[in-house]
């Protein structure tokens, strides 16, 4: 079961159970998922803490702070598919023997809600459910990544049989998103690494947490491999932007090539000087024609030693 | 209370006092806020730190020195919106129990007397002030930042839409900002990261100081983070002008594809020769306009099938 | 002998020998070779270790995780020559003195078949055998790496001989691979590091997964070095673009710069004043041509000066 | 006093004094400023420490090496304004209360006699004064580091303005000395960090050497600061040249278009067929005319459409 | 003496001798100089070395492995001035008091016969000898990247006066000579570092190893340093090359924006209309001139404000 709902509490006793007081008497651990208002009103939380809240909401993803007595987390979590267009916002304040989720928009009830702890026959714990907690929030990043490489693919295949259409938006597009990505699991990983490195009481395993900063760091890597990838298909892109212009440059070269010199000899014969002999000679005009082919197929000769077509 | 003004004393007890004497003759820690020639006056500093503070006149942001029995740092606050053409710059020697700040000009001055410490039913400490005192340098830094990433969006955008002017002058004030800013939080990152190591006895409770350094990390990551977002919207946007060029290239070679072998014709039958046949033949002039007009067809043909409109 | 097939089994005892039973009922290690369906029927893996194998398939090359009791890795081995087409799925799990490898595809049970412990006198164990299996994993990795890196020589002098065709294509798709494969080597050294390090009792012998590092190492550094080059011969292509861009440029300008004031000049004869005495004079169709001809030796002097041609 | 001149000895106690003897007699160290005959001739090396003195005259900038008796640094000290023309060529020997100082040039006799070591009320041993000698070689480093900004900033408002001419010459010799500049101050850097660690006898007080290392540390990272600001420079410069071509093709383009459909007609009616019944039309020449000025509305029309002027 | 020629025993008791035996009887460090057949004959090689000679055949530069009895380094050592064309390949076995060099190509004796070991006084060892061996391998790099620096300037020179030929070929090759040493100088500190922190006992006196390190490690900088000015020079000719561009298109569009308006005028008044009155205007066409020179003046004053010529 449990399905963490706004304004219900919960315990772990080995397994997890859903309470009706909080913090539960028992030697259990409690977690409370609270939204704002009902946070406030239960005072969960010093005033210290309390302005902790605040601050957190002016960051990007991640912010934790390890202080003496408690762990204090703020969450960004950006939803794929939108990237950057929504996320969901919670803090999470550990104490011994005590968790309490601070839910403070839609998206982050959704997000808890559709979280089940995995526990095949071992026993729960406040850490393993965290580390479970934390990992649920990016499981279909991996698959989203891989959407994103197949863009990229889409976008390298498109360029190479040269019919792109707004290329550089697609691509900056994508590599903002990377970008984005790659800060949110370096910090995502920090707070992973905190989390095992921490010398308060609360968490014994600590490795379900290098576990987690096992996989933060993974799509991390995996963000990196992509932003290279975006970067050499955007420099193909480039280059082939080069190549194409040298193509046209070619081309107008080619057709100016032909064209002046013919312009000037029938420009020249357009002139009315009254003793130009040629004008009236009988081998003139085909004359004039002879040549006219001539250095057509002249400039096509150089045209293919010089490989301009 | 405590709002720290030039050429007053204050004392730490538990909480801040503004005393007359300076140092306050109890076993509390004395603080200083002193202009450069009270400073002199009072002879608080030796003629070593008398040099040091010289010296410190021509540094950029931050430098600090950790001396067996004193701590010794000089501040250069870049003030935002105009950054680089306004700094506070003050001064503070650290020594057991003691902290003198020489106030260095008027922005100074006015920094400090807008920082309120925050101590929520706390104690108040050396530590936990400074602590206080430099996170208030840098307190509205996150939303500075945030206001350049919205000057990057924007850029992007317009770049987007095609109407972009100056883009390349804004964006490298934007650059040199942020290089600078990365520089900065750099520094006070440092700064932060030597009070927590530092040996001496002045200071408990260390962990003050890596809150401090936290923070600082986490300006310097955002920085770092528009710095390549301004990046890859600067590389978007040369690649649009490269798209562009070939754009403007491909009209040029469609024009003249397309008027030089018609101006050729027009130029040919506009020679003076005698013996021109066609220019006498009935049905000479229809043809013409007929072999323009194909000309232009085929023109129109071959620039569809070359993608060049 | 000790060909790896699909559900056969092996034990160590100093050589590798097949055996009917698995786990061998001796105090040998013992390997079992299985395809999926039999792993599944023989319920080698508990219901969490079933679970990292799902999890598995979606990965890129190489994950392993480091549990107490035992070991997990999957990996996807690209087969070279078609890279990221083709790749070898298999996993391992390595507990206290046993080791099942589940062949997850074709191409992963023709690997294990190529494999054959060399130990020239040396009793075998464990950790030998697998990091002589690992390594021969990459075995062929240096000789594919050296063709790589023929390609870019050839892509290379063929751009200093000015006749490449398809140069960004060919280079995008190197670059690819070696991106990848940068990857792989990357992925494949961590691995055997935390081999080396893991605190397990499995292994005794840890230098021979050091070796196996310092061989992940020198492909991982080979792969780097080949990235730099390619680098390198691209951006001398470009260079190479853009000084053909110029020497078009320079032709195209040469060709209008001489045509033009000659096609003016007729152009200007050709003009149906009443008025026009040189059209008349005796001199004055002789005088054009002398113009003509000195303006294109204007212009050859020009150019020549001009470095044109 | 103290100014240190070639072929004079000085001893350390407390203070600095010149003495007639070298080493001196007394329990203080000894220092000798030698030129290199006299080095030789007063044997105050080893056969492998000359041949240590020959291998540095090969070197960049700075080489030490930290031998179980003795220190052996080389240094050759960029002098500003004229980098890379004149270096001060000097070489310490430093030994158990020793310091041989081997004079190698004009400009090392120089900047040796304009040290004065600063000592504030405090106590004089060979850690401190090598630390302020050490020091001086880099006193005004800090203010030419401001000049070569200032040199960047008005490259970069000239780039701004429109008017450079030169300006790749200039920023390529910029952009060299903060190479060189950056590559010196890594190697100084080193050696204080040498000094600071070194496991000798020698030095007691290894603090010194930390100041010096900072300093050393902010000067490089002064440097690194100024070449990426110099990179950013470039890159503006580069991408106003972008925008400047395709302003002129822009231009060039209008141009044709307008002019090439204008030539095309009066071609046309150039022509010489019999049969044009325009030529003789009343209302032909008039409505020409319109239709010439038609176009060139046309083309500006379009071209304020397309944003071309 | 001990000029090591292959197939000669050479044996070190404070200084080196040769000897006729092989190992030598005494408590000696023995040393065999072999080609390798006779290595095959002579049986120093166990089976599994013999492999490890055999895999050392397709290594680019410098591997060796630190087994637990004994060292083995395979080496290809470039020969300056034709790097990547001819190498020196030799094989190292190093075991207790025993070092067998196996020369692999006449290169590798020459490089061999070249060498003497320098010992000014202090005893000769193991360690001593190798260290000195393998540092003769690079005495003349410096030099040689000397001579690479005075290329890559004179590049630089000649691109600051314009007169390039074949830059970008030249610039290819020095910056994959750089980019093969760059990679050279890595592996050989690698293994100068091995040396050093080996844990068998062959070795007593490390800190030779930690010379030839840091020898290493000022190659491997000198390297960079010379690849980061090829960078900035190649940038330079880049650039220059995009000015030159802009200077060529001005060019261009100058010449076609005074001759088309003028080729239009010419060609207006080449028609054929019956009605133009301005044809047999008395000033018509003194009124051509006057607007034709107008119009070159006014072009002129164009091109001077747009900074064109
Ligand atoms: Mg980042
Ligand atoms: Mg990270
Ligand atoms: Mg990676
Ligand atoms: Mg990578
Ligand atoms: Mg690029
Ligand atoms: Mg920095
Ligand atoms: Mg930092
Ligand atoms: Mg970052
Ligand atoms: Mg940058
Ligand atoms: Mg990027
Ligand atoms: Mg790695
Ligand atoms: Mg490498
Ligand atoms: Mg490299
Ligand atoms: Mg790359
Ligand atoms: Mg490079
Ligand atoms: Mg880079
Ligand atoms: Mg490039
Ligand atoms: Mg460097
Ligand atoms: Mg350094
Ligand atoms: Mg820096
Ligand atoms: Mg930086
Ligand atoms: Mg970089
Ligand atoms: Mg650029
Ligand atoms: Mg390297
Ligand atoms: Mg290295
Ligand atoms: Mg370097
Ligand atoms: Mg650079
Ligand atoms: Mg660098
Ligand atoms: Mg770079
Ligand atoms: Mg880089
Ligand atoms: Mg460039």
């Amino acid at each position: 079961m449990a399905v963490f709902r706004p304004n219900h509490y919960y315990c772990i006793k080995d397994k997890i159970y859903e309470t009706e007081r909080f913090p539960s008497s028992e030697a259990a651990v409690s977690i409370a998922v609270l939204d704002e208002p009902e946070a406030v009103r239960l005072k969960v939380m010093t005033g210290e803490q309390q302005k902790l809240l605040e601050a957190g909401k002016a960051i990007r993803f991640i912010k934790y702070a390890d202080y003496e007595d408690y762990l204090f987390c703020t969450f960004h979590i950006p939803l794929q598919k939108n990237i950057r267009k929504e996320y969901a916002e919670l803090t999470m304040l550990i104490r011994e023997k005590l968790l309490v989720i601070v839910v403070q928009n839609e998206a982050a009830a959704f997000l808890l809600s559709a979280f089940t702890p995995r526990y095949g026959g071992r026993v729960l714990n406040l850490e393993r459910l965290l580390a479970e907690l934390l990992e649920s929030f990016v499981q279909n990043d991996l698959e989203y990544l891989g959407e994103l490489e197949d863009r990229i693919t889409q976008l390298e295949e498109r360029a190479m049989d040269g019919e792109v259409t707004n290329f550089n938006h697609q691509m900056v597009h994508i590599r903002k998103e990377l970008l984005y990505l790659h800060n949110y699991y370096a910090q995502f990983q920090d707070l992973a690494d905190c989390f095992q490195d921490s010398e308060n009481d609360f968490f014994v395993e600590n490795r379900y947490f290098r576990y987690l900063s096992d996989k933060m760091s993974r799509l991390y890597g995996e963000c990196q491999m992509l932003r290279e990838y975006s970067m050499q298909v955007r420099e193909f892109y480039q280059a082939q932007v080069d190549v194409k212009q040298n193509t046209i440059m070619k081309f107008l070269t080619g057709v100016t090539t032909i064209f002046l010199p013919l312009t000037l000899i029938t420009g020249w014969y357009g002139m009315n000087f009254a003793g130009m002999p040629e004008l009236n000679w009988k081998f003139g005009y085909p004359l004039v024609i002879l040549v006219s082919v001539l250095i057509i197929l002249l400039c096509i000769y150089i045209f293919r030693k010089k490989k301009f077509f």
